[in-house]
């Protein structure tokens, strides 16, 4: 083809890595000399597990954690021999050959899989697994009640080899929440337990709960690519994507001229529209009709009237014309319009508008070791 | 790998391609003799534009509507030569070439576009091309300003060589709307100045308000992949997509409990949660959060507490155990849930549910030509 694909793309997203190894730094520091593992499960939340965990592996980032095997077999083809590949959602029924084959470490959540995974590990060899234990999310992991029941066979548990004892939080987001004291007292119940151990227990922002919380691994995810780990706090992470659609045309309108599928938006006087090449399918989701902006010329333009498959309209009228025409973009994402602030705009959480992020547009990695 | 793929994957999306031909068929036969096209856009509603065009094209679809020139590109590659490609995003600025080099049709949107793709007709042939009139929706499209102060040169407008005059319904979902009346009207006073074009109103619902809406030929998308083209009566279309996703864990909780991040759900009396491997990262919304279900042996069963990024967690108390033990599967679009269903507890539309779909399911193609 001819053209450039930047220019046959409706949309630029530029994913910083330089800005992730950062993000990732600055906790790696915050909790040192504990260490700081990578949460890269769902393709690094939407941005790119394959270009976002070698340059992470690069900084010194040892551990790293998948959601699902092909997520992790994908990952092992790239990353170095030395690092370790965890995978929370377990093992599938049948599955065990595949985590061997590819040196993937289990995260066990419960006595049938424990029971596989060792007899698996008794023909085949392997046996590395990470233990789950639930401390109130009731979602994966061992029950306490489980948990009380094998703690002392576990502890000889050959051919397993135990990797570290690990718990989530649920309202880490949450300071104030009395659940983060609970869970944290179970865990520390069930780690003297198994005390010769590595323990893990805080996510991104259960690291902002303080040391009691670190044990000997932190495994951040959301915070490394952007989103505020202490909401309703400053942020101290960079921001690490920008967004910028396309403007496909411009036009004036009059008033009482109407905008968008089911004509919700009416216009109240005449005005200048922009209609720009991302829409739902791309993941700027639905839920930004008559609630989402963008940014022209450093001013905030708002979205007018429902988000369509393909295309979302911004009410330019107040923007110099020369900065909003055909070709030019409107600002999607930026430093100062950032994950949670688009989140709340669209009634989500920022980690939605990462995942979310679509497949037609035009990626550019930016920052060492992949400079764009 | 030595396991099979689909017991790696979380969920299981089954995509019925006969399915999508038989509704296809359903609506060429209704607007019969008008033609009928297929919109295929944003990867075909997110079922896979490279299997669902070619099933209608070998159907007779003639007519392919994209969004993009990076869409169009990947089907001409593989649809026969004699079918039509159009782009609904028209042409951008400096991609003239790559539109001619892959027989693509630009839906020509503004003067700008008009005057660009003359130019570029006139250095490197090509020129095939459809009008956009806009009449109600303010997004893309010639305001019936400038239709009216070029609609005379257009007649006479080599080497442009226009295929067709279309125009876009904005509430075709209502019949009753003032607005389709007035859009109508618009479009049919147009269509006098260009009498020689064939012309085209109607997508899914435009078709069911009447043989008046039909001109030369229709346009569905939505429709094909199940969406009910009219909303609040019974659905003519087949459900297209099974989505079944498996569950990793079961647990008995004890009352008091919670469940899930934000501790939002609390269980009210002991019970049974089976926790499925699917997210909102899978683009199951995070809107579902406390308001979906699934349903397991013919039961309906609730979505407790918020979707996470890989898993949601449904109550299976009342399900026989035999039924939702670890790899067994909760439905969560069938036959009787479809994708409107759906939408109506996520709160947006049967489209979105089926362009967020997600890349993680493992994907089975059902029915002639591609039997699964």
């Amino acid at each position: 083809m001819t053209g450039n694909p930047a220019d046959r793309a409706g949309a630029i997203l530029e994913i910083d890595l330089a800005g992730i190894v950062a993000n990732w730094r600055l906790l790696a520091q915050r909790v040192r000399p504990v260490q700081c593992a990578a949460v890269v499960k769902a393709d690094a939340y939407g941005l790119g597990a394959m270009r976002v965990a070698p340059a992470l592996a690069e900084a010194g980032c040892q551990r790293f954690f998948v959601a699902s095997i092909e997520e992790g077999v994908a990952l092992r083809s790239i990353l170095p021999e030395s690092v370790e590949i965890a995978v929370f959602n377990g093992l599938p029924r049948g599955c065990a050959q595949d985590l061997t084959e590819f040196r993937l470490i289990p995260v066990l959540n419960d006595p049938g899989q424990i029971a596989e995974w060792r007899s698996a590990a008794e023909k085949h060899g392997g046996g590395a697994a990470i233990l789950h234990l639930d401390t109130g999310m009731a979602r994966l992991g061992l029950t306490l009640h489980e948990f009380e029941a094998i703690a002392e066979e576990l502890v000889h548990s050959g051919p397993i080899r135990w990797r570290a004892l690990i718990s989530h939080l649920v309202c880490s987001d949450e300071p104030q929440h009395p659940i983060n004291r609970i869970q944290l007292e179970r865990f520390i119940a069930a780690k003297r337990r198994l005390a010769h151990l590595p323990a893990s227990l805080a996510a991104s922002s259960g690291l902002f709960l303080g040391p009691q919380y670190y044990f000997d691994f932190v495994r951040p995810g959301a915070a490394l690519y952007g989103v505020n780990p202490q909401p309703g706090g400053p942020n101290p992470m960079r921001q690490v994507v920008r967004l910028k659609g396309k403007i496909l045309q411009t036009r004036e309108v009059d008033p009482g001229e109407t905008v968008g599928y089911g004509a919700t938006h009416v216009m109240a006087g005449p005005g200048r529209l922009a209609t720009v090449a991302v829409g739902y399918a791309d993941g700027w989701l639905r839920s930004f009709s008559q609630r989402g902006s963008g940014r022209v010329g450093g001013s905030r333009v708002p979205l007018l009237g429902r988000v369509s498959m393909d295309l979302i309209v911004f009410d330019v009228s107040d923007v110099d014309p020369a900065l909003a025409r055909p070709g030019c973009f409107v600002e999607l994402l930026d430093e100062d319009y950032g994950v949670d602030a688009a989140a709340a705009d669209a009634g989500t959480i920022g980690y939605e508008i990462l995942t979310a992020l679509g497949r037609r547009y035009h990626r550019i990695y930016c920052g060492s070791p992949y400079q764009c």
